[in-house]
């Protein structure tokens, strides 16, 4: 019986979940980023540590014991093992630009496509605090999303502005919480937030002035030139400056960007910079790729003076797969299905010809007739068979079926392959 | 702390295991193996079944819970997997040829080179009792090699010629124990063996019979022609009848392979084809892949009447990157190194064009010094760095330094991008 909170992937959805980790894959080694595996049992210590995860992660760690009676548990996300790494590997060369996908594990409820199993795909810049970082990731996020041909929308935010939006509204006190509120103002509307500060003792004056900056429109220079005035203290300030880098940076890369202030997010791990990647598809309303600077997180997990400036991006596999799941998915990546007909020998002959040529090719392995072999074809998607009888062996050729028009013709084997190769 | 018999690999040695993947998923691919993703996590019940791994592995095995108390544990192979996945689909289509490449999990010794987690790369045809499809694992193996620049040997075996053997020597009592101590004659010489025969209380006439037959040398067809007479038993008979149809199809192939009488393995899993990959390389002398045909399996496992043949493969990760891994590896897959000299958005248009032409570029985000960037891309393995100063955006150039040669010249952008792209 199968472990509650986890799946199989069955062929026709792991070739496309394969196509998509590759794609993400070649775009993160085109921006210069690098494979890093860590490990997937890690010590209890490192993943309960104050700095990983943590309170909510804590309760959904599975832990288990080796033989030795070691505490382990099993990796919850990639950030705490990258952290451990680079720790490990004190005299790294900085900047590290690693990319990690890979199965993390997390003992929570199970709802609608959360799984306790899943998979990662995760890229961080280590060792740079420039936005042109930022930028990068931003820019990677673009082309990855371009390749897998899905249109998005990129809602960028700094958490250091978010900080001087809060000063600027009188906010002092928890404004954490009221950042978490503002989180909801694209999903819920001013009215829900409206009533959920009230309820969180923020007064009336409070909220007035943070839905009124929250809610600027225009373009993202209106926007900003509209903040300008109101933020006072040097964390406000600062965060305009940042943003407004990015934006220069982001500009020469042609990389395009929605300013969004109400945009919160990952509260306790951001520090500067934050983004969220939507499709325009309907398919999937929640975020598909997401990430942030996070400049004091190694630092404080590894318990050093040493800074560790650092940006990321982690891209869902789960609604990238959502969004690209087709009604009538590709079931098998086999082209040609090889059907001998009482010509065994010279058959797999033909059959290592089209596999030289790098043509996938199957070959009825159960003796069958002609008929069910073609209907086992058919049923398995696979576009051609290539039935090859005595008839066909005399003349050197071998007849080619389209499975999908039922046409006919008979080639011989060169061209067959030339044929093949082009489909 | 990293959790005993676990590590991490750096990106030096994770493009090299990447590689090796890629390899060995293509020509998977090529032979009409489809990918299957299976949980990492499994039902303890599942994986302690009296016919999956069988008494050793039973040790081995992490256990732990979930907050349900429902009782888990970590796959120790990607087999076990696939025979419950193929009870949880009893209408699938017949053969399937899977593969799966994924991580396993054992709480066993650690010795030189046998870590606690580790992956697996298997393939296997179920649903077929041919040896065509035998042939075409073998022939598979050939090609994952060839593809990897590694020269083999491909060691074959059949389990029932095995029992055969035994029969014709006058075993029939523990004749397991006498199969498992021929497996060492290769590595350990006639003299150990005997020594060993004797201490489990075969006889000296059953040794000498035992001795005399395994040490039949020559071809396969001369080692096969000795065997003929010498079999009289059913299964014996039917042993030789499978080798012989085996290397009909494998000749067919254009695979070769040896045929070794005393090799055994996986006594308690294998019921006919069993095979040893070798390289003829001296830094490994464990086979580098194996398998063999396995009929029984899934039923038992299942509890079913129905019957599901089946055969596979294994490569050995580990082994492979041991063979393949250069005194120098490849640090790196970036190609350029761009370095803005006073010029940053500028460079970013050019970084842009480099990463458009699809290749592997990155940028200096620490806004260093010529030399000290140089000195970064040097000690990084990148082989080009491209500076880019006023001089240079002048004249619409960039300036390219081969790091290794320490050659310059200056080129145009797009005849930069052109020799990049050759290189």
């Amino acid at each position: 019986m199968q472990a509650k909170g986890t799946r199989d992937y069955p062929p026709e959805e792991k070739l496309l979940r394969n196509s998509i980790v590759h794609t993400i894959k070649s775009q993160f080694e085109k921006y210069g980023f690098l494979p890093l595996e860590t490990a997937t049992l890690d010590s209890l210590d490192s993943l309960t540590s104050k700095f990983a995860g943590g309170e909510e992660i804590l309760k959904e760690i599975y832990k288990l014991k080796d033989q030795g009676k070691r505490d382990l548990a099993l990796r919850f996300d990639l950030t705490v093992p990258l952290a451990r790494y680079i720790g490990e590997n004190p005299h790294m060369k900085m900047p590290f630009k690693r990319y990690e996908i890979g199965k993390v594990f997390r003992d929570g409820p199970i709802k609608a496509g959360r799984l306790r199993e899943f998979w990662q795909c995760d890229g961080d810049v280590i060792g740079s605090a420039s936005m042109l970082a930022d930028a990068e990731v931003l820019t990677l996020a673009r082309d990855v999303f371009k390749e897998l041909n899905i249109d998005i929308v990129i809602k960028v935010n700094n958490r250091k502005l978010l900080n001087g939006i809060m000063a600027a509204a009188g906010i002092t006190k928890d404004k954490e919480h009221a950042i978490l509120s503002l989180d909801k103002l694209e999903k819920f509307g001013k009215e829900a937030v409206k009533k959920e500060l009230k309820e969180k003792k923020f007064n009336d004056k409070q909220i007035k002035q943070l839905l009124d900056i929250t809610l600027f429109k225009g373009t993202n220079d209106h926007v900003l030139a509209q903040l300008f005035p109101l933020l006072k203290d040097t964390e406000g300030v600062q965060g305009l400056k940042e943003i407004e880098e990015l934006l220069s940076y982001l500009k020469a890369f042609g990389t395009k960007v929605q300013l969004d202030i109400s945009l919160a997010r990952g509260l306790n791990y951001y520090t500067g910079t934050i983004y969220e990647v939507y499709t325009t598809s309907e398919k999937m309303t929640s975020s598909i790729a997401a990430g942030g600077r996070w400049d004091t997180m190694i630092s404080k997990f590894l318990k050093t003076d040493r800074i560790y400036p650092a940006v990321g991006i982690s891209f869902g596999l789960e609604p990238i797969t959502t969004v690209l799941t087709q009604p009538n998915p590709q079931k098998t990546s086999v082209k040609a299905y090889v059907i001998p007909i009482g010509t065994v020998t010279e058959s797999i002959k033909i059959l290592q010809k089209l596999r030289d040529a790098n043509i996938s090719a199957d070959i009825d392995l159960l003796a069958r007739n002609p008929g069910k072999a073609l209907a086992y074809a058919d049923a398995s998607n696979i576009p051609f068979a290539v039935l090859i009888g005595d008839e066909e062996l005399k003349q050197k050729s071998v007849k080619i079926k389209d499975l999908k028009t039922g046409k006919e013709v008979t080639l011989i084997v060169d061209q067959a392959i030339n044929m093949l190769q082009k489909q």
